[in-house]
């Protein structure tokens, strides 16, 4: 079965956690809106003719299936490709940490936008630089810590043990768009997180990642997506 | 099995849409944090001495699984108690939704926090004016305006088809708050959303919802939970 993507073509925003993903599990998908009519198409599934559209962007097709939200389709992955654990504990557990990352994404998000999605950047710079101040004095350590100490006591390859899981693949993410947005910020906060930057080299290194990160299928960072780079909030 | 709940004593927040779901269910559970020694128990679970510590409550001790994260809490109890469709692509549909509801619940509190979480709203009120009209102006319309559709297009009754999920019971929780938090511009809105105002209603009838709304098991809205009412912004 060839899956389906449906994202907003141009940035990696959401849609790359499910794209690191599929290329991790080597399976064939299409990039819909990212050429010819695709984003037409995007927009019609979004219409709602099917009884279930969804909300937003990223969504998956997977034969008859359309599955919404970012952690709900690495749920779905997870257990299809050998991304999580099979049983049920270990289940729960690899997507509840999705959702503690899918918090921490919005997090991110809000460095740059804290008066909401609605309006730009340009319009809201002073409460940015605000709001970034207290994401890296309290916010970053706390959702850092949290998966630096999970990783710690499991040993230090995977944050849910020996076998990587999804979740590597998005902490992987993480640390790499942390890096692109705030580079100043990142590099002096890496030295409390050793066990996080070497999951991140872990994952780098995987041949299937490895192959797709210098492929022209990885969108480089840029300023429309959650990881942007504003040099007066990297201080 | 008795299952215990840990989440902040003294506001509903995101506790609410769990208990809401067993109360539904008539599962019999401790509300831990609420009662004697029940809030160090918690922060213990917390410290994370069983290898999988929950990142924040809401929890839930169901034997000997822990489960964190609201959403993936209601995923779970939802296929125990018949709080969601059998069948794999249900099953995924409204955890989608849910997933929907928990970002717009994230928006909802970012109306008061737009400065992020860790600072008082007396810091950050201005912002938190600007990031209500917008909220109000743009993201209120959206979501609610998505979920009106799904409702309709279902017939009515409940956002799935005609039994009652997990996802009602939160979007009956989400009227609810609005028109706590913002009365005047809520009941403005309401004639843009009737199907989900009968769909609160139906939920606030079901026997073991009313109930428990009557009980003190239910925690009175209150300004240090997600749904503040604080007047300037409700103009």
């Amino acid at each position: 079965m060839k899956y389906a993507l449906y994202y907003w073509p141009g940035i990696q925003g959401r849609g790359e956690y499910v794209r690191l993903a599929l290329e991790e599990a080597n399976a064939a998908y299409d990039d819909v809106a990212r050429s010819g009519n695709g984003m037409s198409a995007m927009m019609r599934m979004m219409e709602g003719n099917s009884g279930t559209p969804p909300f937003a962007p990223p969504f998956l097709k997977a034969g008859k299936l359309v599955i919404g939200q970012t952690a709900n389709i690495l749920l779905y992955l997870g257990a299809r490709h050998g991304l999580a654990p099979k049983v049920e504990a270990g289940k729960l557990w690899v997507h509840q940490l999705q959702l503690t990352i899918a918090d921490f994404v919005l997090e991110i998000h809000d460095t740059h936008h804290p008066l909401g999605p609605s309006l730009y950047y340009e319009d809201q710079r002073a409460p940015a630089g605000k709001r970034t101040d207290e994401f890296w004095k309290e916010r970053t350590p706390k959702y850092l810590g949290y998966f630096e100490g999970l990783v710690k006591a499991n040993g230090g390859a995977y944050v849910a043990g020996r076998r990587v899981t999804y979740v590597d693949l998005s902490l992987f993410q993480i640390v790499a768009g942390l890096r692109y947005a705030f580079p100043k910020r990142m590099k002096a906060f890496e030295r409390k997180i050793p066990a996080l930057v070497e999951l991140h080299d872990r994952v780098a290194a995987r041949p299937n990642i490895k192959a797709y990160l210098s492929s022209e299928r990885r969108i480089a960072f840029n300023e429309d997506g959650i990881f942007r780079h504003y040099k007066e909030l990297d201080l």
